[in-house]
């Protein structure tokens, strides 16, 4: 019997966190006489944690080979054919074959495919601006970006640092650059920091930064990278105002990385992100997947699709997709926007839907803030964190919540986020039994206080 | 137009969380020209935090006024015509009054209701043997013994303590006796500390408590309290052995003070606990309210009644019948058994039912035990967790969660109480969108870990 018929091939395309948790899981169970795993990454690295890299750049993380989960080696020492500094260059879907490069020497081959896994992640938002590509001017995207600050900083006797946008990335940045030393200066569009939160809490997020000595300008747009004679940065530029800069590091967000998918004709949404289904099958294409950076999920809340590049969907994207290719069965039923981040000890978390989200959704709602402390008031170390809550007029479902402020703060929105997968409304909420003792939290926890305080603006305007 | 006629009298018997939050909220609804309200307490203080005590002895809160949220001035002003240190001895259900009776002064007086609220708390279990009441013996329920505890421990010269029980008051004595550089031995009955876990968690516990230089004995009871000659404790007795003791804690537990309640015909449950309705009415009785350490509460994952003797709990069974009592409508649906504490560092908390809770509901189940990280492993500080998973045969439906570990891992059980809230399956729970960062949580999240494990062994075993 000729059992090499029966033997299907997966390629995997982007050896990242859900490109390899595909293959990891659909090796896990399908062993290599029943499935061949072809994997290709352009870069140097797989399975590594880029969410770690402010860390790293930071001092809290000492080397990047910290952040790899998995090695190469450790991937084909489980049976991963794994290609490493090989690029894919076309996906010929009607064919079932990718063509991929060799980046160092150039030579292309193509490989068939039965099945196809996509994770081609996603590419930092460059601004299209003069100076942009000015050495001293730096990304931190990948394990690479983030050697070539590193390397940036040791090069470089000032000490004034512009970090260029004021997201997660923004923010953690600052922490980052302020941990090494540096003046901080964040330049940033929007109104206040942390576009993911409204702009009232946004404020607790910029009156903490300015606290921690980061200047942050807000309503304003870096139009040009000024350089030295030497070439390198001296000061970004913005309609107003000139700020001087040793290093500038952009932190303005992310795209799905898709050009590929487009070649292929692989349908994408208004986020330019790859449209799945509930099994991260790529829509219509019964044996190509896709998963991480570079798809768009379904928000819980509102049932609209996002983009959201984080590490912990991807996993878990991966995760998913391994399990359908193995012959088992799972699904990503979406997510409710969960968020955490810190600027040194301020910690910011979100979930769920902000004012305008629901707004756009076509919702109506009630929104309260309240404070409350991280512990019993008499405990030592009780820190203040503010809660925010919105919650839909008429059935008082939670819509979501966005709290800030100290230690024990930031994971507290895990309440909400489970909430919200429930579809709980704050009412429920009120009774919740969360754990209660002085050292973690007042006798109501302040997620049950916002939930009381939103139950009454529900009931007052029904 | 007589108004007075329409005037209806709120009497609360007890002035601590449960009595007062009732009170209040009752107050914040009704004015004083449409109820009279009038408390009874029989101690020296109101709404005071009973489980900040072990904080307070150990060094941690200053005083005993930081665990009093509201004085009796404070309830005074708010028109509630609150009566310290007067005692009810009698209800008279029939006749819609109560009998107090002053405690300093031994005059008694009847005052009737139009409405009751029993708040009457729990009383510790005093073990029956002999030198139990011996100078140097103290048990920590209340302020006053709190004060004699720590006037105990100023007149001892010697080091030695002896805590009796292992549950939540037991390892926060411990760890309070500890702070106060005490040689601590902790006497328990049962196979390792902290029965409220399975005895596997409970095993975590015990080492961790002997790392911290605490002498742990299990499996043993204490037979007898030993005294010197002037009459003072000395040490306490085994079966076994005899343990030196400068001074004894007691913490093995507390029931329901129902007392009142007996004698007035109330129903009790098989845990010696009023019986309510929803929204916390005496079963039976329209005009009788009964919340707090007294009464007993629907288990929402078995189904059952318990007595959980919890501060968050009294507070919100107050919240409920004072709106009720006000005019408004809440109910308690019930609890999961949340429960979160700490020795030292170590940080303790479970959710749902144990395997045994388990077995006696009748149900069948996996149970799996992972070990994870506080935050991704490698970000400083990242600390080791064990966290134990219940679910459900055939349904997946998540049961039960037990963490023990070290910062973060106590407040990650409120991610399983709001599942087990919701009804969740482990395989829903899987995908959960928790907050994600380095410094919070590893990529998965370790109650996702353990959900993942309990999700494919539910699956192996359909």
């Amino acid at each position: 019997m000729d059992m090499s018929a029966a033997r299907e091939r997966l390629v995997v395309i982007g050896g990242d966190a859900a490109g390899m948790s595909a293959a990891s899981q659909a090796r896990r169970l399908k062993g290599p006489d029943e499935l061949e795993i072809v994997a290709f990454e352009r870069g140097h690295f797989t399975s590594y944690s880029a969410c770690g890299i402010p860390y790293w750049v930071g001092g809290d993380v000492s080397a990047p080979e910290e952040l790899i989960a998995r090695t190469p080696e450790e991937h084909r020492a489980r049976d991963i054919d794994l290609r490493m500094r090989t690029e894919v260059t076309e996906i010929d879907v009607a064919g079932g074959r990718v063509r991929a490069r060799d980046v160092d020497s150039g030579a292309e081959s193509w490989t068939s495919y039965d099945k196809l896994v996509i994770a081609t992640g996603a590419r930092p938002i460059r601004p299209d601006m003069p100076g942009a590509d000015a050495p001293g001017v730096h990304g931190v995207q990948t394990l690479d970006d983030g050697q070539a600050l590193l390397d940036s900083l040791a090069r470089t006797r000032g000490r004034r640092a512009v970090v260029v946008g004021a997201g997660y990335i923004g923010v953690e940045m600052a922490e980052a650059l302020i941990n090494r030393g540096y003046e901080v200066t964040a330049v940033n569009r929007g109104s206040e920091p942390m576009s993911t939160l409204d702009p009232d809490m946004g404020r607790l997020v910029h009156e903490a930064m300015e606290g921690l000595g980061i200047t942050m300008v807000n309503n304003t747009q870096v139009t040009k990278v000024l350089t030295g004679e030497d070439g390198r940065v001296r000061a970004v530029a913005t309609q107003d105002a000139e700020y001087p800069a040793d290093v500038v590091v952009l932190g303005i967000g992310v795209r799905p990385e898709t050009t590929l998918a487009v070649a292929a004709g692989l349908p994408l949404g208004a986020h330019h992100g790859l449209l799945t289904d509930l099994a991260m099958r790529v829509r219509g294409h019964e044996n190509i997947w896709a998963g991480g950076d570079c798809v768009e999920v379904l928000d819980l809340v509102s049932g609209q699709e996002r983009h959201i590049a984080l590490g912990t969907h991807a996993n878990k994207h991966g995760q998913v997709i391994g399990t359908n290719i193995g012959g088992g069965y799972a699904t990503f039923p979406g997510v409710v926007g969960t968020a955490v981040s810190k600027v040194c000890d301020l910690e910011i978390a979100r979930t769920g839907l902000r004012e305008k989200d629901a707004r756009r959704a076509g919702l109506q709602f009630e929104a309260v803030t309240i404070e409350s402390t991280s512990r019993a008031g008499y405990y030592p170390n009780a820190s203040l964190m503010t809660v925010k809550m919105l919650a839909e007029r008429r059935t008082g479902r939670l819509l979501g919540v966005q709290i800030v402020g100290r230690e024990g703060a930031g994971k507290r929105v895990d309440i909400a986020a489970v909430a919200l997968t429930a579809c709980m409304t704050v009412e429920q909420m009120t009774t919740l039994d969360l754990g209660y003792a002085p050292p973690f939290s007042p006798v109501w926890d302040p997620v049950l206080v916002a939930a009381r305080k939103a139950s009454r603006a529900v009931q007052q305007r029904p």
